[in-house]
């Protein structure tokens, strides 16, 4: 048995409750080692005298590890175990103090694992619309321009010619109002907006007044009529949340650079001296722009403000969540509270973290829901795009993703093959429409839920910020609605919207170099199969019925 | 390269920050397996650039494991950082990726491992006076009767017999004030009590009132003196906060047991019906003991209550911290909370949960600083009592200990080799002074603060509770001054006194059959060095100067 490969990590993704009274355990071994893993519990006051064995079952198969699960409904939640576990040639027991031969549950209170309560407020909750939803991420600027009659002075590209840092199109909240039916015609029903307050730039991550839209974007009375025209058509919609930093123009920094120690705003920001100075570099700000000072998210006040903004939007817009932007730069401590006091004024806002790595540690039900899953999107790079990792390795790396996170996490991710932050995916697979498609297909149905940025339906191509940026072209998106692509996204909502597909029913593996991407449901299968391999790439989705023998798929051709 | 034993996890022991510029990273390997490994670091604004190579040190040793570390002071606190591996055969990289025999730094920003930004509140602060603390723990009813004339009443136990479950001997809080010099001659900085505050038994686990000494230990006035007088005479002293159930009596859980759920306090416990009923069990309770109902601590309320009792105390007795109750079964947000309340009101007040098992999910610097080391316990049992063990195996579980946390958690563990919950250690080790005095050495110079239980110094015997909770023998304590155990007590306090004795300078290691830990200062070194074999088992301990070749050993004859 390989034990340096065994892991199992309490308040963690190998241990956590998604209610009350459910617990799910996980165990991570070496790839295929074991033959059976048990689990063996009982509350943590009688398992001395006798306890209840149980098999997990081989949920996640990674690229050097297998993971077992297994969910418990309990009634005392006061939770002891430990592991038993057999490699074709003996059987073991895990515990704390690592593997042995025979276990002594008499002394099993120095070294048994434990949940030793479920407490109600540490509990991992859901987020239920979550699991059908289907995002549509809108570059404001770049999407439609609505108030034809408006100042356009400002308005310094010409719609259609390639975007640069400092171009402004013109697009605003109104435009997007005009083009709801057209978002859900295909099969939108959530709509994540980058930033919309004051500032001065056309992407607005520098914001300078958190309680009021930008003037070129509209009016506050736009944004209520934007969410309640989106919820009346059952789209909902999500803010981008800058509470890293603000704009150098921001009252409070301007304060400080003129008070120095003196504004009482001067704990708002990290500052090395008396005052901000640009030339000395003596404030921390986001990457290396000065225009961007850094808040200080340890200062309570800081907290407070922004927790404030956060709820406003909520009570006072109906705001259906937000995204985090550079999320993991914030203190947890800030997460904490903005969490607490989102989920107090509306318990299913979704709070998506934009966490380019690892960000278990932000996703244990005490900071987000969710994260922006960029890992997923670099499996699809290496997979569709660089075609640098075969189907089998492929599988595996997403099955480690799924490991990364518990089940409840999983299945509110935000899977993204591009955004703003990343060149546009049909320029990485070449403009390649078929391995596009496939990776279409491979976001709508993999667990968590699919977002894709605003012109992928019309197969958009662009490099980098900002050429990923481009304007949203409407005598293209006139005529495509009968386009495959178009049509495919439409189709692909559809079953997101019939079937839950959640990551605790999902089997993801490789079969003669084909991708499969499987939901065993009650009494149907999801399947997905895709072929990356050769010149033409191909893929085939489906419902499977037990009672039939061939995969129906749409009228798709099979692999 | 055996790559199943890599582990490296974000805001855990294996990465933390222990101030706004100092950073501790740690590296999981298989035992034996890396010749050398290194960290390749810089701002994570910058890494795709450039980065800096710098060697990491082998810390500790395990059972399975190496651990390799580094500490970093940095200046740009945005980090990124992969690992370069060499196993005396191939040079390897480490991201959050795996293993590979490259690594394209450019697009590190998809795999590096990170520690995105140091935010204050998020650092793991230290308690500097504990790195000195040598603790005296006091079970009231059984140390001293100070108040000679009280109703004796209630008294059922003669002095000096056996105990016990409902036996009540007298002990009380101007008990423990008379004898203050008595511990203080032990070398004893810090004393830890067992709960005052009113309740019907000897214990008083089951708490009625939170803001009254119980009558039979004295008055609020008389912990107010005993908290001035330790204080004068340099001892610390903690009480125990016993938050996660309370008595049947205490004045909230009799309101609901009256008013059922029109009572405002329904909420503060857990009741599964109309209100708490003995014969159905319909409510949750600590263990199974029906007159300690528990409290429900995820309710706000409850949180602000508890928080608040603990704050009165500091803010109004002076006490210098908190032994936390069945902590782990308490709800984390109720700690996080509790810990901002009681930091705030005394930054340097040392908050030590009741975990006996892996706690590092609570040692993150966002709940409690420390933990009863009772892992540290079950291997001295296994070491010095059962003997189930040799040197090389405790040499391993020890440094499996100290990797479980960070280092500014270790120094702050309080190491105990028993307490009022277990056999008494003297009793564990058949009364074999010789072993007794081998585990002393080893709780006083490992790192953490050691904590005896009062009766220690007499080599006091005693099974499990009730017998461990014996009287406290003050004939035997007049004549023990001259006694090895009581003189050794005092020596090893004395040498804790004079050197910062630090996780991050320890080196546990076992040779030729001796445990070895030693410490490596500037121009000295402190060693300890103990032979748990034969029938006559023997330690040295002392300080080792660079100059001489000798081992000086305060006089005592070397293994």
């Amino acid at each position: 048995m390989n034990e340096y490969a065994l892991l199992h990590t309490m308040d963690s993704e190998y241990a956590y409750a998604s209610s009350e009274h459910d617990l799910s355990i996980r165990l991570r071994c070496a790839k295929g080692d074991l033959e059976k893993a048990y689990i063996c519990y009982e509350s943590k006051y009688r398992i001395a005298g006798k306890h209840i064995k149980k098999p997990m079952k081989k949920v996640l198969e990674g690229r050097l590890f297998d993971y077992y699960a297994i969910d418990l409904h309990v009634e005392d939640v006061r939770f002891a175990y430990v592991f038993y576990l057999y490699d074709g040639k003996t059987y073991k027991y895990y515990s704390e103090d690592g593997l042995t031969d025979s276990y002594d549950f008499s002394q099993g209170y120095y070294n048994f694992f434990q949940y030793p309560y479920i407490n109600s407020t540490d509990v991992v909750r859901d987020v239920p619309w979550m699991h059908s939803a289907r995002f549509y991420q809108i570059f404001v600027d770049r999407f439609n321009i609505g108030n034809k009659g408006k100042d356009m002075s400002y308005v310094n590209l010409k719609w259609g010619e390639r975007p640069t840092p400092k171009s402004f199109a013109g697009g605003d909240l109104n435009g997007i109002r005009e083009k709801l039916d057209y978002i859900k015609g295909l099969g939108i029903n959530a709509i994540y907006l980058t930033p919309i307050f004051s500032s001065i730039s056309n992407h607005k991550y520098d914001i300078s007044d958190y309680y009021t839209v930008d003037s070129q974007f509209g009016t506050n009375e736009d944004l209520k009529e934007l969410v309640r025209d989106c919820h009346e058509k059952g789209i909902r919609i999500l803010l981008d949340a800058v509470f890293n930093h603000c704009s150098e123009y921001m009252p409070q920094f301007v304060d400080v650079c003129k008070k120095g120690r003196k504004s009482r705003y001067y704990n708002w920001f990290v500052i090395d001296g008396d005052k901000p100075d640009k030339k000395k570099h003596n404030y921390e700000v986001f990457a290396f722009c000065d225009y961007m000072p850094k808040l200080n998210t340890s200062n309570p006040d800081v907290v407070k403000y922004f927790t404030d903004v956060a709820v406003h939007y909520i009570n006072e817009y109906d705001i259906d969540g937000w995204r985090l932007d550079v999320s993991d730069e914030v203190s947890h401590t800030f997460w904490r509270d903005f969490r607490k006091a989102v989920k107090s004024a509306r318990p299913d806002a979704v709070i998506i973290g934009e966490n380019w790595h690892n960000a278990s540690n932000y996703l244990r039900g005490d900071q987000y829901d969710s994260i922006m899953n960029y890992s997923f999107t670099k499996c699809c790079l290496d997979f569709f795009a660089h075609r640098s990792i075969d189907a089998e390795m492929m599988a595996m790396r997403l099955n480690d993703i799924l490991a990364r996170n518990n089940n409840v996490v999983n299945d509110l991710m935000l899977n993204l093959l591009d955004s703003h932050d990343t060149s546009r995916f049909f320029t990485e697979v070449s403009e390649d429409r078929d391995a596009f498609i496939n990776a279409l297909c491979l976001l709508y149905l993999f667990p968590g839920a699919p977002c894709i940025l605003y012109g992928t339906e019309l197969m958009t191509p662009g490099g980098y910020d900002p050429d990923c940026r481009r304007c949203m072209d409407w005598d293209k998106a006139g005529k495509a609605k009968k386009d495959e692509v178009f049509k495919l996204i439409g189709k692909l909502a559809g079953l997101r919207g019939k079937h839950v597909l959640s990551a605790k029913d999902v089997n993801v593996c490789s079969e003669n170099c084909l991708l499969i991407v499987k939901y065993k449901k009650a009494r149907t299968e999801i399947v997905l199969i895709i072929n990356n391999t050769g010149k033409k790439r191909k893929c085939a989705y489906g419902e499977v019925k037990a009672s039939g023998r061939s995969l129906t798929v749409n009228g798709k051709e099979l692999v």
